[in-house]
């Protein structure tokens, strides 16, 4: 083909795009992610045409053979992108007519680019999509295994980083295991909405050709086709949903992050990360960096940065097509592939974490944290106002801290001053193990509700 | 009640919060909009501590009468809300023991405000929910109204805000149908994502008190209680799922309003805005500002605020409970608030829309917008290859700007001097009408396929 | 006052703007805080119009001494804010109407609200810089007597949250004032460039009236008037550049509040914050939550909030001036006041705190933390090539976690077990005050660097 | 080299990180733009030991001509670059040792990893504050020649995209002169802020080596050495200021661009577009799509993007390095790479754009744009209140609307007969031209006061 064969408005301009132009212009150095998107909806395209008559069957199975030599091409590493030729639709379309000639001027019948490159974003968000779906729950299974050997291991619960009641290793693995379970339906629904085929909605008005977009949007697995033809080509929606979704996403994986980096400090010591994500000192044996673990924290930043960034670029234009909207692919490409990389990061450390089951058992013990318990104890069992029950408490709270003991190391006597209803059964409640086991409420730490609820995940995700 | 009747933490505070403290640590200031769901949560969780024998029959009544009184309180505006109190769940708690002594203390048993917080946010976001979509819905019903009277009124179909295709007033009305029918799922789907109640969850970790969070959770309209404690305390998904989804739909009002601006402005004249969402000048006749159109626009940039301030607050915050959380509250009630009201002023200013058919129709007609109907004409009905075809167009439509004329006002030897297969049929497919009527294909700009669409959503919003 | 007074557009308009448009165009309810701005600029503008011979001296005196009036109305709380008016400009001057009847209608002379708007939120934000300075010194000050205090406290300093090196309290608070010097700088810099006076733009182009624009611009403390009418009126820029700004000083303020939070812990125990900044358990004693140091952390999010707000607004605006901008000040008066707010708790929180030196101190001496002091010896003193000396370090390393000791406590035997070069002057390097002292390089953590870095902004700050 | 060279931790972990830590923990797949400012960096450091004895003059021979032939090799592209050995330091370290052996060793003598990378990319960000200057000084001079053409080209002076006033082409591209001017202010504030130099930071403590901080300051162009060593490491602040900078420069930038937008579009056609930086349709012949324009005004996008996602990383880091900061530099490479290319686009645009004068000057005349004109020159010239003026204004207007004429095409008889005080000198005001020029108030569209500012600017700009 010659030089200009891609100037597509032939003659129209006289002076030819300039390099800054070209720069700012061509997007085949990020679009070429698009190709097997690009090549199975002009397959299926061509098949409809065909079927309905536009072209010839002849034509069509030429341009779909064509075609599947192109993808190879790709596939393989020898195909020859041109910059000149701006996208990856224009570089592939070139590439067919060099392989089949003339037929493969009949593929662009009934299209245009504008449905043509929606067709194929979309198609690329909807596997990211199944992807997120799938590094979501391969990180559930993760944090399954661990939560189901430590489903009575007893850490500190905090709120304020601060102790504040006792709860389990599984159950606190399995708070992670609902919030990825929401982010996992985030994505299938989004991936329900965006199912919907662009194609056929050509430049932006329909067609005239007889062309079926039932059939393009069932082969290509579509519940249907796009409504409105204006908006299918205007719209964007389905990206930053997805990439909503994936903020969200990896603001719990934020979290965790957070929390492993804590963690694993000098101070904490509740967990060891293995030496595949961490990094040391040559010199410093006890140093171990969580480098994946701040990395992943830090993930929330570029994708939720890409969030803002295809907003601002969609705010307030006008239907349909503008050119600004080029610039949503590379930011849901990053995005996609941050978060697909920090789910994957994570799923391998919590598979190699070692919680270290003392510290984390000292931690839940001290600072009388089962003073609610006593508390409660009071109020269920011995009838007195809330308000009371808390006066008492803090009566042999303060005691137990004049005696240096712990709360379950005070005698029944001493109990009994403070309060002449407590009977023995009150040590029934106290020390981590039995407060723990009493938090028998629906969604509570007791260990049997957390293997109730590993149980009823594990089924989910078989 | 005493002056520090709201220090909790009792006598283990040496110095008092001073004035900044309370400045950055007190919520009342916008908690209060919280009352009504506090109310109806505590109301719910009372009969439950009855009904599971936790607390005496009468005591759960007493607080439920109770409670009625202080929410008719604050709807009648007699409800002394105090700082020193800090928060609403305080100010309604101090209020209830004021009218009804000793029973009061009992309505805090086996929950915390961690979770009471949780549940009342929800419950309020939940509400929002169904508001958007309601306000989405009127919006939609003004849109078809506007629609079905100009299901065939032709318009510039544009690209890059150049005329590409004519199209029709009512196909664009319902492009913005369209996106407004993914907001109200997306506000459907976050609804249901987070119907889970977190009543009972207590501080963190459950309760050893033998609740019936089931029974809690159907009272307040909720599918189930949520699964994990933990995280139904640590959890902001749904704050941020309904920003997340608030900000695409007010990226779609965006769009539309710049539409407004600019088809108002004196050079495009395609629309008149009423002036009941105008300004003007008292000295010049036809400046009309569209001032809520502009408004509208601008939403986006407070709610997309609050949505990355809300994300921006939750990364990296470790579990459960960490008082950032309070920040929470402002950035959703103005984001839901922004929204209503942008919702509300497009469906007024949609009511109100004058379309001025003739500027649209002049602009539709002109640029030779027919030009690809000829192309596609020699491809379907002369049977030219796609860029034969172009080259064929390219010439004719030199000649008619030679001539002065457009393409329907050329004659058939003009036509035929430029290909000899074209037919008197061609003029069938040129001329703004023809073009737009033979755009037919599912989904196109057709006045009949625009017409069954409209048709589909009456059904819809029925 | 008639009703429709503020209905500048007079008949126009054949319907009324209704609620709605009310509720989404009135500013009144934000802008009032404008007031004493407002008041200011139009003092200077009515003595400039006399000045030049525009209106009477006696006219200007009657309309600066209404202005007053109206001033003290407003502070004392007298004035009635009247949402018909929608503005603070409109309230403004109706009342000075009331007040003083007709020559107020010539305050408006040569100038309108486009440039009147401009002038009054540009002297807000102007304002803000300086409280910005104020509040951000105030805190550095309070670092300073800290960093003072414990210039040679040993604490760990941290890379990963993992100790790397020891260093001392004094030196970390300076990293801190150093942060904040740049801060002020970033204010003070936005402020000479905001420092421009729109006043005398107009509506966007000027004005026939023989205005003394630099009279106006040096009596309301500017450095000259803004040299380009359009760009007066469409400029917001100084409130963006407040913002990020703002931004960055509040991203300082998250990390410290990070570190508070992190450092009170049970596991860290480096700080015991006051009761004044926290809050507790009724009956854990030991828990102290962070609870003003959480909500510093937090409060980067509604400020970069606002700024993505802001900018979101501006983004693809038109000059000059379109009615979106109005939602500039909202955001930039909720940004201010969280800011100043953040300042000042901090402030608060670091001069209550009480830094734990003996916990400090040990975790600095933990995990070999002056290995590389060590291996620094060998290579200053035994002249070995760095990684040489990192091989020896690293036996010397394993040999101390083999006896339970740390470096300081091997015998020098021991050591030239490991390389004969070694002598006893090594022990000078030991031990975690050896190590900070040796750190003498300029800005490093050695006492005596520390105290002229105290010394060097005491006397800037002084 | 061996292949695991890199793993600086020796044998400290017994597994070696997988693909999946290497995927996110390798940063030289981005940070080898670093490469120069590695280098020079390093012999500047290198000098700095020979001279203060550190090392052997010799051996800092061998490095900085060992370093000159590694940056040689990297320009020529014939360097291999290595994962394995993650980063840019490591690889110019490594093939640094291959090329002169042993003195390799020495050159990390007195720094660490934190305070190179700190420095590289301090380095790098200063480069960008440099070229952005350049970039919008080019831009500037691109204005100023259509401002200087076009001094007084009338135009409509738009607020609300309607025609508020005339003014002039020359002094609409006069406003993006000034907030260009703001924008370059705005970098070079930057650059002086950011220009400290953190080399002598090492790992965070400072070093015992005796180090020159400020001789490497002053061999590498920076003011002085950052005054303290935590900090020096810690500190983002210039990467985040000149992202803000950016921001706010794309900002101006995408309000340009949605002018020549709306500008060249059929209904406006203010401006003709040249072909370079449009794209057409070939068979469409005026469709002329403003693609770069389109493209710039969507750059604040992801320029925004990257400030919001550096801001998120950055929030509530712990000081000092850690390793969430890595993911600073792709974010600031984009941003920078996207500001210069959108300066450029909009310079070559500007440089081609044909203002086309009769629309333009058709546009301001319409809409009776000189009606205040007139109700100015009844308060300048015939005394009447404000108010009352804009009455009699009223009236004429309408007067004129009746007779289908614009103001001053009507006769002095029917100007006498709205208001008895009008002279024939009131002609002198109306009509675009008499606007504009009486405009004379300082920054006013008159075309002196527009010429006085290009010739203040071209003199700046020399």
């Amino acid at each position: 083909m010659t030089d200009n064969a891609n100037s597509m408005w032939g003659g129209r301009f006289a002076a030819g795009p300039d390099a800054i132009m070209e720069a700012i212009n061509a997007s085949i150095g990020f679009d070429r992610r698009l190709a097997a998107q690009d090549i199975e909806g002009s397959r299926a395209h061509a098949a409809m045409l065909a079927s309905t008559g536009i072209i010839e069957p002849s034509d069509a199975e030429a341009i779909r053979e064509g075609l599947l030599t192109v993808l190879s091409e790709i596939e393989t590493g020898t195909f020859q992108f041109s910059t000149a030729l701006e996208d990856i639709h224009m570089n592939v379309e070139a590439r067919l007519k060099d392989l089949i000639g003339e037929p493969a001027g009949r593929l662009h019948t009934g299209r245009s680019r504008n449905d043509q490159v929606a067709l194929d974003f979309r198609m690329w968000v909807r596997d990211q999509c199944d992807a997120a779906i799938v590094g979501i729950e391969a990180l559930q299974k993760a944090l399954l295994v661990q939560a189901e050997a430590g489903a009575d291991w007893v850490m500190p619960g905090f709120t304020h980083l601060q102790t504040a009641q006792p709860v389990t290793w599984g159950h606190h693995m399995m708070a992670y295991v609902e919030m990825l379970g929401r982010d996992a339906s985030r994505f299938a629904d989004a991936r329900a909405r965006m199912n919907e085929s662009p194609l056929g909605a050509a430049a932006l008005a329909g067609t005239s050709f007889p062309i079926d977009r039932e059939m393009t949007a069932t082969a290509l697995g579509f519940d249907r086709p796009a409504a409105n033809s204006l908006d299918a080509v205007a719209d964007r929606d389905f990206a930053l949903e997805f990439l909503s979704a994936s903020t969200i996403c990896a603001m719990h994986l934020s979290r965790f992050a957070e929390e492993l980096v804590i963690w694993s400090s000098a101070q904490f010591r509740f967990v060891t990360m293995s030496d595949r994500f961490s990094t040391g000192s040559s010199i410093m044996p006890q140093k171990k960096n969580p480098d994946a673990a701040e990395l992943v924290r830090a993930k929330i930043g570029r994708i939720m940065g890409a969030t803002v960034g295809l907003f601002t670029v969609m705010k307030g234009l006008p239907l349909t097509y503008s050119k600004d909207m080029q610039e949503d692919k590379e930011q849901v490409f990053d995005a996609a592939d941050s978060l697909m990389l920090a789910l994957a990061a994570m799923e391998g450390m919590v598979g190699d974490i070692t919680a270290n089951v003392d510290p984390l058992r000292a931690a839940a013990a001290s600072g009388f944290s089962t003073a609610t318990d006593l508390a409660d104890w009071l109020v269920r069992e011995a009838g007195l106002p809330f308000r009371d029950a808390h006066h008492v408490t803090g009566r042999l709270v303060a005691l137990a801290e004049a005696e240096g003991c712990d709360l379950p190391d005070l005698t029944l006597d001493q109990m009994k001053s403070a309060h002449g209803a407590i009977t023995s059964s009150v040590f029934d409640v106290l020390g981590v193990d039995n407060s723990v086991a009493s938090r028998t409420s629906y969604g509570g730490t007791a260990p049997d509700q957390v293997r109730a609820q590993i149980k009823r995940w594990k089924e989910r995700l078989a």
